[in-house]
């Protein structure tokens, strides 16, 4: 799948294009795979646009990037066998030549390929170095997530939570919202369509917000910062509100607040970390062993022609927990 | 000077009220004074509104809250003498009666009195801990201060300069540019009022901005954003762009930016290092002693009737350094 125009606002079909190519064979040095999940991610909007930003954007008539396992079908690495189920950045396409740079070989006994991809994966790193490290999150503290319900917002409150914190989520609609208090731990779940967010935050914060971790930018970044107590942390994740606007962004009018709670708010990459994944990886693992970090996922299954629909969905809120889209 | 009515927008004549009333001597452990100079602060347009905020808002009917220097009249306080001058918040008055709380006795041959309110006082607390702590300024960075005329902007960029950094300021009006650069050594000047401010920072600062050290907020914020090094620490020291605005105050819309340089923005209120005071001060005299810090003040002479309008040169512009209220 490349990307044929640069959208404006919402990725328009057209904005794609599927190709189709003979498929090469590994060179040397190289080997050859099967895509079998394809990662779906807010950040995905950002690398369409033609702005500097933390990675170049996508070019046009290029392959979508993303991050995808693939199974190993012929191999001329020394690292990689045919049968191997390897998670990289592959891109959205089906056939994949690769020469090992940045893949991972993963055992699919210990987990499904999905969960490389989540919970192990890119969205639980960011959970968990943006909350424990950028958040700098120390027992007892409270904190509220936006975007709770997704791929990095399930796994920042349950790590919270771990971390012996009270935790509130912000979601859209009451089924999310249902997952996050009865399934997922949350202490409390606020459901922005359904009314005032300012007002539940006062409710269910008492005595103010420690870290409060962003996915979504917008009005409800605004309605946390008036809840932050003092020396608090806001980690700047993400802005999924903001991502298909056509218009300016919306800054958070309420920074000042910053200065009225000696606060601060710092964003970060996830890749700065990349040294730490797998002591990471290995952490959340224990926790998902010993079912304290319940995995979420929302599978998709389809084809490569599937993903500007499923992405889509993570625009408009439709998937609960990792968003892949899984061939056949 | 006492407040009448809460302001909305700018501040109108009819907001104060000036009230004579019978001076009162000393009682047991107070002294008496007469007020000789008074300071002027952009914070103190946040006081007047009945929001929250890192201090109680002036209520209606008190005396305005200010820093001041006063000479003692009379005293049964066994600390401080007849002749003695004190700096302390005494409030927008002639006379003060004080039991010595938060009073400090200064030393009128080392510096005059308006210093205490200035490069050694509140103004100098905010640039040496906002800049150096809260930026946490290492030397060879470069650091855009905004505001950079103001009591706290001449003396963000000096001690900048002292630490071996390279400092451009953004100023309104050539003449304020041709002070920072011709007289107080800073290595460039912006004149907002001229132009392009993302453009002139593009071209003043090819490796980023490592400290950015916000006064103003508003568009010029924005702008600063727009050129983060990487692990950039945004400042927020003051917004007098927004301080008199009657419509809701203009996020940052480029915050987004912290996470693609994986920066911070962080307020703070400098009340929280009165225990360094001292010695933050002692090091300022120091580098004022052997020229490396020039002292710029505006005085204004008058009496405290004078004090609206002094207050309103803050918000027009109309000072360079440090604004005070002399009283004859």
């Amino acid at each position: 799948m490349r990307l044929a125009a640069r959208p404006t606002g919402d990725v328009k079909p057209e904005d794609w294009e599927h190709v189709s190519v003979p498929v090469d064979a590994p060179g040397p040095g190289q080997f050859a795979g099967r895509t079998r999940v394809i990662s779906l991610d807010p950040a995905m909007r950002g690398w369409l646009d033609d702005r500097p930003s933390y990675l170049p954007p996508v070019g046009l008539g290029e392959v979508m990037r993303a991050g995808s396992v693939i199974e190993v079908t012929a191999s001329n690495h020394p690292g990689f066998q045919p049968g191997d189920h390897v998670v990289g950045t592959f891109g959205v396409q089906e056939h994949v030549v690769s020469d090992g740079k940045g893949a991972l070989k993963i055992d699919t006994s210990l987990a499904p390929p999905s969960t490389y991809l989540g919970a192990l994966g890119m969205s639980g790193m960011t959970a968990y170095f943006g909350l424990l490290d950028v958040g700098a999150l120390k027992e007892g503290e409270t904190v509220v997530v936006s975007g709770a319900a997704g791929a990095v917002g399930t796994t920042v409150g349950q790590i919270a939570k771990v971390k012996g914190c009270r935790v509130i989520g912000i979601a859209g609609g009451p089924e999310k919202c249902a997952v996050l208090t009865d399934e997922l731990g949350f202490d409390a779940a606020i459901d922005y369509r359904a009314g005032d967010v300012k007002r539940a935050l006062r409710e269910q914060t008492p005595d103010g917000i420690d870290v409060y971790f962003d996915n979504v930018g917008g009005d409800i970044l605004d309605a946390a910062l008036t809840r932050l107590a003092m020396h608090a942390r806001v980690v700047i994740c993400g802005a999924i509100s903001q991502y298909n606007n056509a218009t300016p962004v919306k800054g958070p009018s309420n920074y000042m607040s910053l200065l009225v709670r000696r606060a601060r708010m710092e964003g970060f990459v996830v890749f700065d970390y990349a040294k730490r994944y797998a002591q990471a990886a290995q952490e959340i693992a224990g926790w998902i062993g010993e079912g304290r970090l319940k995995v979420k996922e929302h599978v998709v299954k389809g084809t490569v022609d599937d993903f500007p629909e499923t992405l889509h969905m993570l625009f408009r809120g439709q998937n609960v927990g990792k968003l892949v889209l899984e061939l056949a």
